[in-house]
């Protein structure tokens, strides 16, 4: 598949999936790959193994390797997997080339999660880490405000093969101005914080985003994509008042609970354990009640 | 040593050093260790390899194990070594149980990267890693201000050999607070931004200091201790005032340059190479020569 096949798949519901554990607190590859299996044939075209919602910073090497594979044995050609890695460069290179030979199409770099960068030095992490995968197209995810167009601007002409940016800092006219110094066409650019943040971002130029909310419903985030692709802001918007309160039931007390709701929405409908690793916890009973009551709002549970 | 005694340690400068590289950028271990000898001989009574200065986000975990070998061996019994570890909760145990069997005193956890924080989830992961090392003491990293004295006291009453906290949020009436409503004398307090918070966070509590800038000049770092340990704040603030510039040169665009300032401090006094890893940088011949001249004013170089 070439870059600009891939940059068109960018464009369309990048979903996260979630990592479900077994009973024993293991990664649960057969649960795993149903959920997988079951975006797939609702219609998504990339799927991001090891992203945040896959509790990413939660799983070890050996683990986030194994959720790797799970994907790609259970996407099986019918779409894009995009590896999440990250942290040190040595690490992040080695679970590059892992991806690359377990039949990863792109890999996600995780923004890194060293307190001290320089711009000159963002440019060199990720261009070592491309480097090591030059057949691979690369996905940054930027969530640091100090990162500009400038640097995005160097690391596309220092790597050919970065083809995307999952931009996630919570301010569309920083997306729109970076996107722009960065040269806007050199890369295919998501909107980096799920469904409530596309429309003021697809607003500004970017033509696909990430999802977590996918894992439960694929169907909602595909429609509000197809409305977000051909301009018809209305209703997207309507899709975005039908999610607003789960959404917000994820984001709320600093994003504590945001992959806790979705593993537990998945729980009520039979689907996978609600089980989560520290530091994110399990919802109270509280919040699970509050849940049921959105997704019999759905038509689900 | 008993936790009494190691709480005593953390009463005073901790330091953090710098890993240096070699000219293949591998880990120096033998730099290493006589810039560790050098700050022990110099008085400082707790070393912290694999500390932010330390570029712990840049190394691999056999690297970690590594610098964590060299501080033991180097040290040698003449001062306590509080290993930073941190990343997953299985990383995290097996880097624990290797720092015990090595020889470490004590280990830093470092904040979670983890981006889906929950109070209760923040306490078991925490729990979870010191019940790895009953024996060892823990020192908690805390950059998080939503981290409250609830959680701390939570955590305190569920794992023992919790003995210190290192506060690292830019803001003492919040240190001041979270510090009483955990149990003021539960845990040891740590200023955890260096000299320059040390005054006002000695103020409301602290009894021991990090540094980085020890690496540097171990006499300074020690006379400001000396200064706030025995309530002269004036003196103390003699010493801010010399240490000030250096310490912007560090905390410049969002701590680009935080370590590589030291490095190459101690690069230009012949102590260590001054490369650095992505994603920070080396300095420019600009920073490099304001940084001489700051060294110049302090009689050194």
């Amino acid at each position: 598949m070439t870059f600009e096949q891939q940059k068109r798949r960018l464009s369309g519901v990048v979903a996260i999936p979630v990592t479900p554990f077994d009973a024993e607190g293991a990664v649960d590859s057969q649960t795993y790959a149903k959920l997988v299996d079951r975006l797939v044939t609702s219609g998504i075209e990339v799927v991001t193994p090891n992203g945040n919602t896959g509790e990413f910073y939660a799983l070890d090497a050996r683990e986030a390797r194994q959720c790797l594979k799970v994907t790609v044995e259970a996407v099986d050609g019918r779409a894009s997997v995009l590896a999440g890695i990250g942290h040190d460069v040595a690490s992040a290179t080695r679970a590059a080339a892992h991806a690359r030979d377990a039949g990863a199409d792109m890999i996600m770099i995780h923004q890194p999660v060293h307190p001290y960068i320089s711009g000159d030095g963002w440019v060199d992490y990720h261009a070592a880490i491309a480097a090591e995968v030059p057949e691979l197209g690369v996905v940054l995810y930027v969530r640091n405000p100090a990162i500009a167009g400038e640097q995005l601007r160097a690391l596309g002409e220092a790597a050919p093969n970065v083809i995307g940016v999952k931009y996630a800092v919570p301010d569309p006219v920083r997306f729109g101005s970076v996107a722009r110094d960065a040269g806007f066409g050199r890369f295919v650019w998501i909107a980096g914080l799920a469904e409530l943040s596309a429309p003021g971002y697809f607003a500004v130029g970017a033509t696909g985003f990430t999802s977590g909310l996918v894992n439960v419903e694929p169907a909602i985030s595909l429609e509000m994509f197809h409305a977000l692709s051909t301009g018809d802001y209305p209703a997207a918007m309507t899709v975005w008042e039908r999610i607003r309160p789960f959404e917000e039931l994820r984001a709320a007390n600093g994003n504590a609970n945001n992959v806790s709701v979705v593993k537990d929405a998945l729980g009520q409908l039979g689907l996978c354990r609600p089980d989560v690793r520290p530091p994110s916890r399990v919802l109270t009973t509280g919040e699970r009640e509050q849940l049921f009551g959105l997704l019999s709002s759905w038509g689900l549970s």
